[in-house]
């Protein structure tokens, strides 16, 4: 009977182009930049006789990444009992906060330690980015998240086969964000139409290549989201909202969710204005833990 | 005037082999695995009117690592006024513990920070690898810094043209350092007749390659100072001593130094056992954690 526990920080994207390779799902992936987040996903893995049951927050879950996740590594390790896996997950799901990417993450690294499976961290990450690819829900966030901190993915791929770098930030920011609801991230990639938001998304990346930095991150972020026309109705409405009172705002993509930075201390005004448009409002700070077991 | 802060676990190398390209500092550096710690070095750095000073401990130093890491930041960011770097070094220094790069990887990390620099993670290390090369203190110890974790270093090179992996640990593990005496790196590895070292070196990490985890990282580890002839005298004898007290052991490279691996809780048979043989112990854990500002 092994037990494994694994944690995975969150992560918002604020500028992403998309890299899609069919039936290449080591080389699809996308580049694009983004902060871990310390709030994030916990996972506790159990053998069990047969099956993969997965529960999300307490209660029985239709959690799909997270169970193909958990039948990856078991395939990778040669194992064909059961599996349980506990998550909890603190920020909201389908907000744009790579709750998804996380979920993939916390549970392979938890899985392997429950199976005493012996494979390498890069190829625990390379299966959690297939687990998002199968169930769609994801394309660059477990490369930025084997890593952590404030991520510029500049070449795409499975970890392994992406190049990841970081820009500097201090580390007492506070990043405010700001949920709405839901959104089919399918609804978005799957779409068409992406060839336009890719240009944008690799010009601004490139740019802040070219000067890494957060305040540099954040405008970009907000050029790309304005220029793309992501960002639209009551989230485009809560960036200037932030602007007006002096915050750095933008959009966590893709989900109806904006998220803001604050020097410490300092988040308490874009609290208020989030909470005072109806949004579920989340506090954390940049994660530079990548996920890892706990 | 400006200000940074920044922290870089140390890290202990239990396997390496040596690649070193001359006039190629960018080629230059070491396979290898090994552990990055909690216990390492924090850097405050603050912008003066002229000349770099390096405070170590409290004290004016000798500590050129940490100078060369300074002036290169200084240079890559076009600035020409001065600069007073203060390091706090928690492990002992001279001991195989990386204690040399993480100076370096702490203190251009807040050196950029102080100076509002526009330099990527990846370049901040780079420079950091390039002041071990420039002082002679280390070879692959940044790239292991860079990433935290229990650390495999695939291909050799300066960060961002190396290969970085990781085995899984139990994050609970202590690690119990045991040290003697300092050791100058470059008697050892300037002193040839290293092609033997590199090759028992390689094959112990391909080894770990096929079974990453840290029981194996233990074992090869052993197997590569044994085998090097790298651990003679008190080290031996103290490996010895623990492996009869049922501690996985081996030599930290390349220190008069040695480490064992303990569940949480259960490091004090280990610290008894090297104090009773004269060394300085300290107990610490796996950090995941990379270099990062604070």
């Amino acid at each position: 009977m092994g037990r494994g526990a694994a944690y995975s920080p969150a992560g918002l994207t604020g500028i992403f182009s998309t890299h899609i390779v069919p039936g290449d799902p080591l080389a699809t992936g996308a580049r694009g930049a983004g902060l871990a987040l310390r709030a994030g996903v916990r996972a506790v893995a159990e053998t069990t006789e047969e099956g993969i049951e997965v529960l999300l927050n307490g209660e029985p879950g239709e959690w799909r990444v997270a169970a193909t996740a958990a039948r990856l590594v078991a395939g990778a390790a040669g194992y064909d009992g059961g599996l349980r896996v506990e998550q909890v997950v603190e920020p909201p799901i389908g907000g744009g906060l790579g709750t998804s990417g996380a979920s993939a993450m916390a549970t392979a690294l938890a899985v392997a330690e429950a199976l005493g499976a012996r494979l390498s961290y890069t190829r625990l990450a390379e299966l959690a980015h297939r687990a998002e690819l199968l169930c769609g829900t994801g394309l660059g966030t477990v490369s930025g998240l084997a890593v952590g901190g404030p991520v510029m993915v500049l070449e795409p791929g499975a970890p392994g086969r992406d190049r990841v770098d970081r820009f500097l930030a201090p580390v007492d920011v506070e990043v405010v964000v700001g949920f709405y609801s839901p959104v089919d991230k399918r609804s978005v990639i799957g779409g068409g139409g992406l060839e336009a938001v890719d240009r944008v998304g690799d010009r601004a990346l490139r740019r802040l290549v070219e000067r890494p930095g957060l305040d540099e991150f954040m405008r970009l972020s907000r050029w790309f989201a304005y220029e793309t026309g992501l960002a639209r109705g009551r989230v485009r409405e809560a960036i200037e909202l932030l602007l007006r009172r002096g915050y750095e705002a933008s959009m966590a993509m893709i989900g109806e969710t904006v998220f803001a930075v604050a020097g410490a201390g300092e988040a308490g005004g874009a609290v208020d204005i989030l909470e005072s448009t109806g949004a579920r409002v989340l506090v954390t700070r940049i994660s530079w833990e990548p996920a890892h077991p706990v």
